[in-house]
């Protein structure tokens, strides 16, 4: 297969995670006869400091042209806890899902045995741990009608959802579910809002065409309560933009394994691969950031191509590297900790 | 002191153990001599079933001309997973907070050495928690103007906030933070919302009132990971009605004693003291429910009313309790189990 694959490093530590997982990428489409050709692009801070604007077009053009994108961190302290600077990373990060209709974020949430350790939950309620959020990622207050009113004295967030980003966003839950266990949760607060209503009628609208599936239908406060009493009782979730933002990074905690976890984004023409880490500003540039959350990104990046394969030998080289030892300082546990480079030489040596 | 608190015990163990907080609670008025007159009155879904609506006018007066309010528990099965059903008891709560003005929820989560290892968290992960969150409850967009469009195919929910709003409730979390270590955090998502924005700024504006507290700013997505990560490391957390629902019972979880955590509401008139535990409606009648966090919500009322002393006899029998064993079965532990009215009985014999 020819590949198009378009590069945003982003700020901090995303360049050096995004070279190894270029690196082991390659390694891969070496392995089984394919073709990538890297498009590097500006984002984040870099792209503001480069050419004032965190998502220029031209990066645009780049990302939808390509056939996916490999996306590394974004965030800047510079531009941290000031929200109503006039130019800050996140507001490239929004136009760019908005402007490549990325609708559906996908981030799982599974557990390695060799960290269970990590994890501040007991390991009795985290054994066994594997689900996937699914969070509407162009729509809701996110993306509603904004403002002030009253000389500044007034401000309104509008959250608007119709019922064909929600059919959307549900299709790809009840089709994931199908993949896995068939059990679905709709997460939303229909006690309280219309939207949540909406979602709720729609996804009980379209279960009669996924027969097998088992829905179930759960509050937000009651989700955010039972994934830290019982993450292991919860399959694939479906929920809308921001309660998807609050709960995925609630999960992200949980499993102890947070630096290895990667995401997608999904659209109707391109999709985008990313580790679910930030770009921590403090370790840039030394050698120490854990690579494996963005390999394993690219792995997701493989298989949404279809190429299964690829795919599990990335995850099975990473799982190799996780029993050998092979890791950076933050899973070392006070044995050898490898450089990012070094781990991702090994990863690419062991495909 | 003469006080006149409105009584409303609600649905499934709501009004067990609203019988053994008053119990204790005539213990400590005789004990320090005050009077206090009960005045039952109607809600949730035992008020639906008797008068068709889940907080009657008739109840509302009672409550208004009350010196608090001590509630039990509401909800009923006939009435869940139905959102869209025409008359439903959370109506009613939401109906009664706009109506008594009962703008901030105050929901500490603590813990409770003996019960330590209940959490689902580690213990050196839960240990020395002892967190409050405000959360704001009379506006947001749960009071917003909501509705359909596009034939019922578009749905909105608007969330708004005035300046006046978030100063009386910040104010409120300011000299709260005084009376403990001085540590504030104020959690929002000021990177997407507009009414978030509002809120750090206006947080922003008042802390030269408080030179002494410390501020620090979150977002939301970021406090619903450390809390799981590191609980103790937060002390007064602020926030608006929608995160507030989300976090507290996310908060509600981690010390192991949800069990035993009270709540406050409270208004500018008259204020609000209630378990945060539901009405679990499969141990009702049966004499197995857990009195002690709405005798503890009734501490937090005396206390409300400059009783000190009194709160404090309240709590110390409770800690008491534990220490002794004088537990419903949650807490058994295999133990000997003591009945609803029992542990309401040792109570009132201990303060
Ligand atoms: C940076 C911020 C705008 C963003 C979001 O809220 O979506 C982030 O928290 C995320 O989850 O990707
Ligand atoms: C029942 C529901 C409307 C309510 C809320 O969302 O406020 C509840 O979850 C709570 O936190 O008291």
């Amino acid at each position: 297969m020819k590949l198009n694959i378009a590069l945003l490093a982003g700020d901090g530590i995303g360049p050096e995670v995004i070279n190894e997982a270029v690196k082991v990428s390659d390694a891969i489409a070496q392995k089984f006869g394919h073709e990538i050709t890297w498009k590097p692009a500006l984002t984040g801070a870099a792209a503001i400091d480069a050419v004032g604007e965190p998502y220029p077009d031209s990066t645009h053009e780049v990302c939808k042209n390509a056939d996916a994108v490999l996306f590394g961190a974004i965030g800047h302290p510079k531009y941290d806890n000031d929200p109503s600077a006039p130019v800050r990373p996140e507001q490239g990060l929004l136009k760019m899902r908005k402007a490549l209709g990325l609708f559906a974020n996908v981030r799982p949430t599974f557990t390695f045995p060799s960290l269970l350790d990590k994890s501040p939950l007991k390991r009795e309620r985290i054994e066994g741990t594997d689900l996937v959020f699914l969070r509407e990622l162009t729509g809701g207050i996110y993306f509603g009608e904004k403002g002030r009113k009253d000389n500044g004295d007034t401000a309104y967030d509008n959250c608007v959802y119709t019922r064909a980003e929600v059919q959307r966003l549900a299709k790809k839950g009840f089709e994931l579910a199908m993949t896995r266990s068939k059990k679905l949760c709709c997460v939303d607060k229909a006690n309280v809002l219309e939207t949540s209503r909406l979602w709720r009628e729609t996804v009980q609208a379209m279960e009669k065409d996924y027969p097998e599936v088992e829905v179930s239908y759960e509050f937000v406060d009651a989700v955010a309560m039972r994934l830290v009493q019982w993450p292991n009782s919860y399959d694939v979730l479906i929920t809308e933009n921001l309660f998807g933002d609050i709960l995925t990074d609630e999960a992200s905690v949980i499993s102890g394994s947070m630096g290895l976890m990667p995401s997608a984004s999904m659209g109707a023409e391109v999709s985008l691969f990313e580790p679910i880490h930030g770009s921590y500003p403090q370790a840039t540039g030394l050698n120490i950031a854990n690579p494996m959350a963005t390999i394993l990104s690219a792995a997701m990046m493989f298989e949404n191509f279809g190429l299964i394969e690829e795919g599990k030998a990335m995850r099975d080289a990473v799982n190799k590297a996780l029993e050998a030892g092979v890791v950076t300082e933050d899973l070392a546990n006070g044995g050898k900790a490898y450089g990012t480079k070094e781990v991702g030489d090994w990863l690419a040596a062991n495909v």
